[in-house]
């Protein structure tokens, strides 16, 4: 019996030293060296090569080793096992960070103080509107959206939330589906996006929802911030939507190809601010230590735990 | 009877925009054109010029204009009355913005990646430690401090404070006087500076202080915020240890000399963030409603509130 990882752009060995630490009594292999196939009991995943995980016959579970399972559900030869994703307290603390983190730049024009720093002299709008007169939107209410929804009610921000279906959240306005969608978009200062990526969310952040944003705001126009999955957002779209002036800034953890091509314009235009996909990283010991937990959980006959459901997809 | 507005860098004209409709029954008289100093049962001053309220026999309460009054202390020659402050519950706001705001960025090397965006390409240490992991102490914990402390508490920071005299205040280490201040610092990674300005804490941030701040924290060296005051800090002492490595980083929004000069090195210096003296900024129909306020309790003879103790100085 065996732990397989398989992963692409992390380094693998630093896994295996990690997960042998925590299960010295079960082998820990790697994709790319010679081992049994039939002797994987258990797979961990972060964007293995499509495919590689065909051919297991006594797979009893995957885990991906980041909150996202999306790239499960893209290879279509992924064995029949449970998939069960890592639900690591401290990722949630991470994303609200990151979340609170650039609506504070916004709200505080940061972008426009680190432009006037170079030039040693500053040319202060005195445009500084109370988080109270701002209007964030979250689309996704899972624990990240709640708890981001929770902190930046604390910092003083005006925030609703969407979901798919509707979610009553005491103090938060809530609004939910296709029906609810355009009302929550013209509330809506600073979109962020927690959705999770399925066939239904793939290409939400585009032309038409960008252009449903509030114009009225205190901001002096809409901004976005995507820290959930680059499958998301249409960039053609945002970077439309920024030239046209419907759209003021963007501030994306997640990209529609990662890492992000150096030919992308979101790199270099003024109004984007861009982070290595690192919203939201658990520390690679916690997320050791979870995914370890659950294998002896299984080794005890005990139930897996933050098992996917295929259907929804997330 | 007439109110004074006294000011220096600010438009006076609209200020007397402001108060004038607000209390269209008092004259709204203005420093350098002719007015009856006799009349003047009021002054509103930011920053008047040192001597210029002197020979105002009849001056019934002078207000600050913002959150300090220490440049009143500082003139020699203010005449006697009572000195009230702002309070605007909105400062206080505003002010945990900017502290929570310059600790994320802090916590999440915000300045890595701005300095890596425009490379087009991420060099991630994958260094991003927990906010519970990273100590703030938070010096000065009058409104303000407090206010400051609960929320980083909320964004997960792991907050103590140090005040003049001890504090006791539940779910948060305090540490007070001469005698505290040591094991304060020595448990500081984020050292945020809300003191108030008076005789004894001038030059607070000195090489001393500085020199005692955490080595072994998670950040790699210590950093510093100072949104309270100019005078606590000596700028030369900052920027030896930011040379030396005793200091990693440091956010400042207050100078020894306002506006900074264009030949301070805190501009240009790569590990300085400079911001225009603006942590807290009140809006200006809100700090006009309050002084308006408190005028018209004072005429319906009823006592002035946010009366400072000149003792104190705060």
């Amino acid at each position: 019996m065996s732990l397989l990882l398989a992963m692409t752009g992390w380094h693998v060995e630093d896994w295996r030293a990690r997960f042998q630490a925590l299960l010295p009594d079960i082998p820990v292999v790697i994709l790319g060296e010679p081992f049994d196939r039939r002797a994987v009991h258990y797979v961990a995943s972060w964007k293995h090569p499509e495919g590689s995980l065909a051919g297991l016959p006594n797979l009893a579970a995957i885990f991906s080793l980041g909150a996202g399972v999306d790239f499960l559900f893209a290879d279509q030869r992924l064995p029949e096992a449970p998939i069960a994703r890592v639900v690591d307290p401290d990722l949630t603390t991470r994303m609200s960070e990151y979340i609170v983190l650039h609506c504070l730049m916004i709200l505080r024009q940061q972008r426009r103080y680190d432009r006037q720093q170079p030039l040693k002299s500053w040319e202060d709008d005195r445009h500084q509107p109370a988080a109270r007169s701002v209007r964030v939107g979250i689309m996704g209410l899972g624990e990240l959206g709640l708890d981001a929804a929770r902190k930046l009610q604390v910092m003083g921000f005006d925030v609703a939330g969407w979901s798919r279906s509707l979610k009553s959240v005491e103090g938060l306005t809530t609004f939910a589906g296709e029906d609810g969608m355009a009302a929550f978009l013209a509330r809506t200062d600073i979109l962020v996006s927690l959705l999770p990526l399925t066939p239904e969310t793939k290409g939400t952040i585009n032309a038409a929802l960008l252009a449903g944003l509030a114009r009225d705001g205190r901001l002096g126009g809409p901004f976005l911030i995507n820290a959930g999955r680059g499958g998301l957002q249409v960039e053609a779209d945002i970077l439309a939507a920024l030239e046209a002036g419907t759209l003021k800034g963007a501030t994306l953890d997640v990209f529609e190809t990662e890492p992000l091509p150096a030919d992308s314009p979101l790199w270099s235009h003024p109004a984007v601010t861009v982070t290595p996909h690192n919203a939201a990283m658990s520390e690679p010991e916690a997320v050791a230590n979870l995914i370890a937990a659950q294998i002896r959980r299984l080794e005890a006959g005990q139930p897996l735990e933050h098992v996917v459901d295929p259907k929804r997809g997330y």
